[in-house]
């Protein structure tokens, strides 16, 4: 038995460990394997295989991790992806994603996604937007048309995607905002995570891999970590959609996503909101766990705020979050930060920062930020950071990653995403490790 | 023994046929597998490893195919890349690549490069440049900074940059052009294929990677096809340039290249012109010829002339240059155009189409050309070319490949350019297997 949580849990959190049935069919579990001060390492089982946490998730924002192929993402050990729902519905739209099977089939990726609940971007659009108790309409950054997004329709595009885990839609607050303000957002956030959920479960069988069926959610065997999905082979995991030699159009009409799945569904996480109010945030998490999901998000930071005002309030806000569930921290951050939150005790980070920053010639290493970019390197024969074992720092130089990045090549922004995104993984293990290494035994 | 050739040889063309010494030390080797009609299948062995002919060079304009890395070029089986000295001469220039090592080390590339002489880049120009006996001042596209190339310049910088094969400075008549310039512009570039000879024999040891020995170039031993260069490890052919766990600089100040090609030094090819003239193009061979090269290319095509001309003017011109050479066909062209011309005893070629094309979204398949932005695509789920064996095609749907193009997703550029390549590569590969099996033996 494991204790020694900031809130008691009394679960078994050896490696065999599954959800109890009541929670079924809901089709993530989550084993705690080892904590350490505020932190654990633990494992997020998913219908699309096993996530260890603490994780970071790349973005790939319209089904693709920036010039990034899904093999080098496999063998970069990317577990679960994040996709953006606001640009999905834009290009191509959920009907054709839904029609090709869903987001996984489409593009060809066989492990864990996420997707956010659209609230983020369309509030980012500032003057497109518009929001009532009902939901939000916006306009298109595309093409200017008109659309609208509420929990029920956030909901609705989620589940034609078929992420395993999708968001509750929610108001992000804006930063600054007065106390009145914040509290009304908070408010409403809540009574559409409340819409979110009614909608989700009277129609989480929707999903386009499977979910028909009304049988348990998972199977009654110890999932072990590395194992593959079903019909996993190409490097472990990748599943070749087309047969060789075999001219006929693969899959036919049927684009159920196979029986594989069966009686399994996605997982609906709340979001908790409240500003820079610790009061609120610790009313909206009450709130939100009340409501009652499998897993919980920490929304509306970095926003704009000062980053010491942002740990101060991820620190409040996870008290009040169950520690049996998986904890997500939106939109966040450093590789510093990811260190530091992953060290408090959240499960699940995203940020944009590794990909964006690397097609910009911003680069993470383990001797700090390198702009390639600078003449400084034009000569320098060594790799970019000599304590990496990535990809690009086993074989280039930092005069060679100058070039390609002064002469515009698109090579520069591959390589770069390549070593960004492995040194934010490479953080995170280090820093799961530590907790298996440091923490009190589970057994 | 091998007969049957359009101009009579006598040599054994078995796979341990090496040449003699007189020609040493010229670090390329010729060897003549089979022939099939006027094509032949053959091995090219350079410093840098062997390439089986006939071949398509993708072409990597600054040390880069654009968007793929060399990893995934390996895995593609190229084995000879083309760069371009013009570009490279500006960014980012000899003087860096040289004191780097040379270009297969700046941009960690243990196969055989190829460099052309600038030549070509500099008459596309126009407006930007002037020529005289002496040579071409130009403006550089990228500042309109005044440049100088040469025959001795272009050999000084192809030297500079160390590709295995080197082409002449020749001057590429413009189409169409009244005989008396095509005669002098002729005349012109015998001039300076011989000024290219002398300096290239002159300074041929000054390679970055060896050359400073004036010892036989060649082992006496046989070069199997699929041996790895000295060093080769990762994949059967990549050579990591750092080693893990030493934070040292690899290599230190040492860029001389290693003692693994001494005495080896590069082969320079004379380049045959004459327009669209086919007694001045037998000329222009035949005295090419004369002056004395390890291989040579047959320039000045694919300036606008109907295709139907372009090969009357390859066969006319193919007649005229030595059976027993490598013999290189510059700037040609679709995937119908490589089968035509391997097949009419061309055994190299390189072209921009493939890759160019790719990232506009045309991509070539065993059904024809596929223009992947197309709307008819949206929902197909059928793979790109159901014939091709290629990572593309085994993982990703169209529907996808059209989502990623019409988004304007960097992966468009990079699967598609992927997928063009080792259709290229392929057609390739098969025009030789087919020589493989129809020939003559050669035993």
């Amino acid at each position: 038995m494991c204790d020694g949580f900031d809130v008691g849990i009394s679960r078994p959190c050896d490696l065999l460990y599954l959800p109890r049935l009541e929670f079924l069919p809901v089709s993530i579990s989550f084993q705690i394997e080892a904590i350490s001060g505020s932190g654990r390492a633990g494992k997020l089982v998913t219908p699309h295989g096993v996530v260890e946490t603490p994780v970071f998730m790349p973005v790939g924002t319209l089904g693709s991790v920036k010039g990034i192929s899904q093999d080098l993402l496999e063998e970069l050990g990317v577990r679960i992806l994040l996709g953006n729902t606001y640009h999905l519905y834009l290009r191509p739209g959920v009907d054709i994603v839904r029609r090709m099977g869903g987001l996984h089939r489409f593009m060809s990726w066989e492990r864990a996604i996420l997707t956010d609940s659209g609230g983020f971007q369309v509030f980012s659009l500032n003057e497109l937007r518009k929001v009532t108790e009902e939901g939000a309409t916006f306009r298109s950054h595309l093409d200017g048309a008109s659309h609208f997004l509420s929990p029920e329709r956030s909901m609705e595009i989620q589940i034609g995607l078929g992420a395993d885990i999708v968001m509750a839609f929610d108001e992000c607050t804006e930063y600054p905002a007065d106390g009145a303000r914040v509290r009304a957002s908070m408010e409403m956030t809540l009574r559409w995570a409340g819409r979110s959920k009614r909608y989700f479960e009277e129609h989480k069988n929707e999903v386009p891999w499977g979910g028909s069926s009304q049988l348990p959610a998972l199977s009654s065997q110890p999932v072990a970590l590395g194992s593959q999905p079903p019909g996993a082979s190409r490097q472990g995991l990748q599943i070749p959609r087309f047969a060789r030699d075999d001219n006929s159009e693969p899959d036919g009409d049927d684009n159920s996503g196979g029986a594989d799945f069966i009686g399994q569904t996605q997982a609906l996480f709340g979001i908790v909101q409240g500003g820079m109010d610790r009061e609120l945030r610790r009313e909206s998490a009450l709130r939100t766990v009340e409501i009652g999901f499998p897993g919980y998000a920490i929304g509306g930071l970095s926003v704009g705020e000062p980053r010491e005002l942002t740990r101060e309030i991820v620190e409040s806000t996870l008290e009040f979050l169950p520690a049996d569930k998986p904890r997500y921290l939106m939109g966040v951050g450093t590789p510093e930060e990811i260190a530091l939150y992953g060290g408090m005790g959240v499960d699940m980070m995203d940020c944009v920062l590794p990909t964006r920053a690397a097609r910009h010639g911003l680069l993470f290493t383990s001797e700090g930020r390198v702009s390639i970019k600078q003449v400084r390197y034009a000569e320098d024969s060594g790799p970019l950071d000599p304590a990496c074992s990535c990809f690009v720092c086993g074989r280039y130089s930092r005069a060679y990653l100058r070039h390609l990045y002064a002469s515009n090549e698109l090579l520069a922004q591959v390589l770069n995403t390549l070593h960004n995104l492995h040194f934010y993984l490479e953080t995170m293990r280090r820093v799961r490790e530590s907790m298996l290494g440091r923490a009190q035994g589970c057994t």
